[in-house]
């Protein structure tokens, strides 16, 4: 059996390098300095890494080869929180923001969450699919080498089936791992304003049921905030989830801090996303639940609004987990290496904590430790070649630069921009 | 007598589009709104655009096309504030202040404007020269079209030309226009430090004659702050400035308000820049004053500090311009379409102010009007293609997409992505 090769040498510094493939979740102190491996090379074999080491011991690989010329290793993203699949994006509402007019206002002009559910009910999935193909892309051009993906802008049992089936398609055309999760607690639709029972009873008879039986989702989500769903209807989704062997990765403490974390640990769900209102007691709850925090610094940046108290978080021994939040509406942007520009210019994470947040940290929260997040033998070859640079710090400093040059996808060069 | 001739033909839209070639600075309501063009074609001859059209009357043109494939067009940005040459980035210094570290302690440990003085006194002119032009480079590939470059980490006699000299063996290769400024009173030399007024001397006795016997700038600046240089040195260096044809583009209002403005207006500065810190009677002084105020979002963004109150600004009647600030210490970045989207996200500017400010009103405050930023017959073809949008709020909406497709510079395209 024949496979293709590659061999990358000359490599600068691997940073994130893990011999063992051992790395797991990063937390507090342990947050804070990156293993890197210096005057390198690495072979992929297939779609992995087969060997590292450094070049005093290249091997006389006959196969292709790829001279980094003192360049730069990165294991490629793990963005575990997106809702890349959307009909269109609604500048127009940025606009309305712009100009002064209020969340209410905006939602009377069709806004929101309930605005792209109307726009994808409508949309063919096929439109869908290749727009989301583009969406996929351009995040691939920024590193980005595994990510997850939510339904919630059907609201509906078709919509819904319809989202994760673009999903689906999207991943079984692309050329990076893709998680799936169930967000139909997303909003409440127009349909069931009078009827918040009915939604939640079309969620749990309804929508997981025929999600689990067709294997469309990997996980289940719900939007637990004060105008949105409360932690007991959370509760009820999660437990429905776990009936099915859904975890939950779910959206809480974005505005308001209503008990949303302590539901997620006692229902034993795998990440809590958002964060910006946490408080002492939630993250003292936080430590040690096994429930892994996700912080999404885009979502603030483009509301201007409050950032999750990350700094805070780490000083107290969490961990946490960065991704983009993309969305049509409060993060419009799939761009981690901006992520990681924000988490450490706006958060005050440090840079080798940023990068575990993108990387490992990620991909635990995916259960993909053993697959992505490190430069490992064994693991995926989805690797970004960057400029040589002094330290870490050079990545968050240069917020404004494209310093993402090559992505690396399953042992193949796939994105060149020099 | 030939020259090269390009028509770019089937362009959506054109952006900022001057049929007249009269716009001039825009200000208050009158940023509002931007005059654009459906379905166009523009024809560049030799470097400059010669004629704009609508498809219907689409000249039948035998040389070289390029279909714009329903693709908007945008003038390219006009980046009139940054410091683009200087010796080393400055990352572990970014990484002290992240770990809590004062301004103070870092000083000490050689940092701020001094550390980057210090080491371009040791570097090289060709290092320099040859890292300024790939910097150049990566600017271009967001869109700058134009720009200026200040000196000010040299101070001394000798460095202050060397850098200058840089900026102008760049002007020289450069397929854009760069504007110098002497900016010799960016910060007080350490061999200066308990002779303030030896240094001031310096400038006013030595570098500025010097300077301007060789033509090496267009513009004088000097920073105007409570810890650099106070309102009656900077008047000193503006009057000294006069008297060599060097009008005024002076830094002043970052982090408090000293009378920098009053002076500004007063010595009929052309511009001044920064204006974090701008009161009432700051922006009443500047209303009617012709003295274009420039504001530099990436600054405050990158130090987590105050911005300028632009929406004030506009709201009073004022207009701005736009600029990147690109240097090693306070703004890594020469990324135009990220200043926007900071403009618009964290200053709460509308994108047609945000554009306007960073095409035609930078041009204005680089005198280049008649030259740059539009699209107009007569001005350089300095052009941007970006995908079609359904409003210009589609740009800084996008704020970590690379919407910059292609460039074209002088007539021909420079840059493509696609």
């Amino acid at each position: 059996m024949s496979h293709s090769s590659l061999l990358i040498h000359d490599i600068g510094t691997i940073w994130q390098y893990d011999p063992q493939a051992s790395l797991t979740w990063r937390a507090g102190e342990g947050m804070r300095s990156i293993q890197s491996l210096e005057d390198a090379w690495i072979l992929c074999e297939g779609d992995r890494i087969s060997a590292v080491g450094q070049m005093d011991s290249c091997p006389d690989h006959q196969g292709p080869r790829l001279d980094a010329g003192g360049r730069h290793i990165l294991p490629t993203w793990v963005d575990s929180h997106t809702h890349l699949v959307f009909a269109r994006t609604r500048e127009e509402e940025f606009r309305y923001r712009l100009e002064g007019m209020s969340y209410e206002e905006i939602a009377r002009r069709g806004g929101g969450i309930l605005n792209s559910a109307y726009r994808l009910r409508e949309t063919p999935e096929d439109q869908l699919l290749e727009d989301a193909a583009r969406r996929l892309h351009e995040v691939i051009r920024t590193g980005t080498g595994a990510i997850e993906i939510k339904s919630g802008y059907g609201l509906t049992l078709d919509s819904e089936m319809k989202m994760l089936r673009v999903i689906r398609r999207l991943r079984d055309q692309s050329p990076i791992p893709i998680r799936a999760t169930l967000l139909a607690a997303h909003a409440l639709p127009r349909e069931y304003q009078d009827d918040r029972e009915g939604y939640i009873r079309l969620i749990i008879d309804d929508i997981l049921p025929r999600v689990a039986d067709e294997g469309l989702a990997d996980y289940v989500d719900a939007f637990c905030e004060k105008a949105f769903f409360q932690p007991d209807e959370m509760d009820r989704i999660l437990e429905a989830g776990s009936r099915y062997g859904l975890k939950g990765k779910v959206h809480t403490n974005q505005f308001t801090s209503i008990g949303g974390i302590q539901t997620a640990i006692r229902r034993g769900a795998l990440s809590v996303d958002h964060l910006e209102i946490a408080t002492e007691a939630d993250m003292g709850d936080l430590l040690d639940s096994g429930v892994y925090p996700v912080l999404l610094p885009s979502a603030p940046f483009f509301l201007r609004d409050h950032y999750p108290p990350a700094r805070t978080m780490i000083d107290r021994g969490l961990g946490v987990a960065l991704a983009s939040d993309f969305n049509p509406g409060t993060s419009p942007s799939g761009n981690l290496p901006l992520v990681i520009a924000l988490a450490c210019t706006q958060m005050r994470m440090l840079p080798e904590e940023a990068i575990h947040a993108a990387t490992i940290n990620g991909a635990c929260t995916l259960e993909w430790e053993d697959r992505l997040g490190s430069v490992a033998p064994g693991k995926l070859a989805n690797l970004i070649l960057t400029p040589a640079v002094q330290s870490p710090a050079y990545y968050p400093y240069s917020f404004g630069s494209d310093w993402v040059e090559k992505v690396i996808l399953n042992g193949k060069e796939f994105i060149s921009k020099t």
